[in-house]
């Protein structure tokens, strides 16, 4: 057994007080997997009385002895740490994308520290510079924690999957969304009233903007883009639909094709290119993703060796989350030297969405008469579209509309776009609404 | 970039033969991941010329330059290479149980060579000096193909969930086994029918005895008791029951229950103790585990801080398999140290099955008489036991015959015999059958 592998936490909310309970409570596990003792040293904290009570922790680990801080002496304790030649590791359990919050990540880093962290936001929108300092500096970045919680799926892409491809990616990586759209399909609820119950039940923030608009799920695929395909994709490129505008009538409609509505993280090789966008999904009913209900996550990895995995399990959660940053803690512990990703050598750029070839829903509501089915089918037809699937037609008689699902064999949105003119073209004003255009994922 | 990694296959059936293909075609990307340029140096194989052909492999790769060896030719080419200096890392996936390949496999790792083996049999039955050489020679055995063919549950168990402890593993872990209860289940075929189905769609041996067993899954679960709890149980002590007596009428009353009767490796911490076994067992339908069809693998990992995983995958198959053992291959080549789990210091024992709580589901066949029902639930409470669910009954009056089912809570078997010695001491020769008992899995 080598010399001691000192810690220290910065911030110690939710999840940082979860990582100091595991190192205290798993003190002696940790040393025989690590083969060092692992030894928590310092806690930086505003309020350390109220992050300490939950678990119990002992004050004297807090810098300050365990007293409220100021911010100036909080950030004093923290430049103390990155300082410190007895620090091996940097927990940043802070969270956020400030300036300030980067310069002490990048600052640990370049003093030689391995840093683990849960911060989605900051790695998505700010992770170019992190990751190649961490490479220049060969220490360790540990980011288990940022995707889906307590899944594994960092490392099982970075090394496990170190003998195969990664072709595809789908991932319901957003607990609240998915929590909100099960309610709807489970107890017919409306959007409105799924989401208050979300807020009730503690799944959902007052403000849950970041959480149904998809946001929160582009981080997340953001960094599994360069992670899994070397793809630096900019955050704020990425495509991102939530889950806000989908109806009752919507997930009907997919049940009725035998699928479910799921908000997606999704992302395809294709041509050297990477199609990548976090939308709301018909996902076939076969597939495992459309029975994961409630807030846990699940991550689906189609390799080009050995075929589709998946991952269920807590996406979110003190401990469930805390558990991940320590094991990352072993990991570097262990290895003691360089463990992130390499990238792939093609740097993969963004698809454009129109090109590329994936199974459709189209929901049209359309006038309702004799042989209208005809004329939308034979126009997706002379667009060389196969057709799947047409769904039972929900005549509305007193408005006289027509309302009915048509699921496509594999096909560009491009065709279906212009099998959508087409229709407009030789058969104008039929068209109540736009069509409603919703990949399907087998 | 560091010095080349040179590497040797022993033995090119399917799953070499895909190790060879994907060390070629990734050949550039393996080098990226490894930093070391990966060399297929050498193969051994009696039959190359027969074994080349379903990927192309070069014959110049084979020792003997392709053409058939006997046995005593490909003997000194195997020893030539275990005392060749240049070989990093030696692939065995030769297969079985014999003396000659166990000492090749001590002899790889006493020559300081990494060993890669998808050797689930020699593993689970002469493992402990295989496990035990790897780490006296400061080596590392690569065995993630050893269970559950792609699923990366190795390395998710000994590099992941180290801040985290294992409490509950339930896996479908035999395709095979699996593949006969969905057709069992989805076309209503008798066990005979579908055992043969499935010989003729290549999932099941001629002598399918090892899959439907639960020998094959033992193998596996034994590995994982090693990993995951560091226990060293001994395969044959691993209590052992497969699928080949459940019927129609079994599965259908498990569905009537709200469950899926799969063949489960269960394994579950309890008072220091491991309660372990191979068994059919009825999952709730609400868990992953139950949807899991045909010859698809399925790890469920409970977790004492980050609750429930699953990892659903191929189980087996050329490629899939053969992923996972690059991978390992990549890994060693990456640390280039000792990877050989570190046992936990606790080596647990098994724990008597008697005293294993958990929830079961007991099938009555008694006389039918009014009072039937009370009679039994009667006697089931007198044990302090609550009973969750009693399934319709199936009266089937030509023989005056009950059958019906009764799921409790949480208990021990002891309580369970117990009841069951009450009733037939309170109302002799009522059993018409001796009630199958079978746990349920939440």
């Amino acid at each position: 057994m080598s010399k001691n592998f000192n810690i220290a936490i910065l911030g110690c909310g939710t999840v940082g007080s979860g990582v100091a309970k595991i190192l205290l409570d798993l003190d002696h596990d940790l040393h025989l997997r690590a083969q060092k003792k692992i030894v928590l040293k310092k806690i930086v904290d505003l309020f350390p009385s109220k992050s300490a009570q939950q678990y119990q922790l002992p004050l004297n680990l807090f810098c300050g002895g365990g007293k409220d801080l100021t911010k100036e002496e909080a950030s004093a304790f923290t430049k103390e740490i990155l300082e410190d030649k007895e620090i091996d590791l940097v927990v940043e359990t802070i969270g956020g994308t400030s300036d300030y919050l980067f310069n002490v990540m990048i600052s640990a880093l370049k003093n030689g520290k391995h840093l683990v962290t849960a911060n989605k936001a900051m790695l998505a929108e700010r992770g170019e510079e992190i990751f190649n300092t961490a490479i220049e500096n060969n220490v360790s970045l540990g980011y288990e924690a940022s995707v889906c919680g307590a899944i594994p799926i960092i490392k099982a892409i970075r090394e496990s999957f170190t003998g195969d491809k990664v072709l595809e990616i789908s991932g319901i990586m957003n607990g609240t969304s998915n929590y909100i759209l099960s309610k709807m399909k489970e107890d017919g609820l409306s959007f409105d009233e799924a989401l208050s119950m979300a807020q009730k039940a503690g799944y959902a923030e007052a403000d849950p903007t970041l959480d149904i608009s998809g946001g929160d799920a582009a981080h997340k695929l953001t960094i599994l883009l360069r992670l899994a395909f070397g793809a630096q994709v900019k955050y704020d490129h990425l495509y991102k639909e939530g889950i806000n505008s989908l109806t009752k009538d919507d997930l009907d409609l997919a049940n009725e094709m035998n699928c479910t509505l799921k908000l997606i993280c999704f992302a395809k090789q294709t041509n050297q290119k990477i199609y990548a966008a976090v939308r709301p999904m018909m996902v076939k009913n076969e597939n495992i993703l459309s029975k994961v209900n409630g807030a846990t996550n699940c991550v689906e990895i189609l390799n080009q060796y050995s075929g589709k995995h998946h991952f269920v399990g807590k996406g979110a959660g003190s401990l469930e989350t805390a558990s991940s940053i320590v094991g990352d803690i072993i990991f570097a512990a262990r290895y003691d030297k360089q463990i992130t990703n390499i990238p792939e050598e093609v740097s993969f750029e963004l698809a454009d969405a129109d090109s590329v070839v994936l199974p459709y829903n189209i929901t049209f509501v359309t006038e309702d008469y004799p042989g209208i089915t005809g004329l939308v089918t034979t126009a997706i037809g002379r667009q060389q579209i196969n057709i799947d699937t047409v769904s039972h037609n929900r005549h509305t008689p007193e408005k006289s509309k027509a309302v009915f699902s048509i699921a496509t064999m594999p096909c560009s949105l491009s065709q279906i776009k212009k099998a959508i003119a087409d229709i407009k073209a030789s058969a104008p004003g039929i068209m109540k609404e736009e069509p409603k255009i919703i990949p399907i994922l087998n």
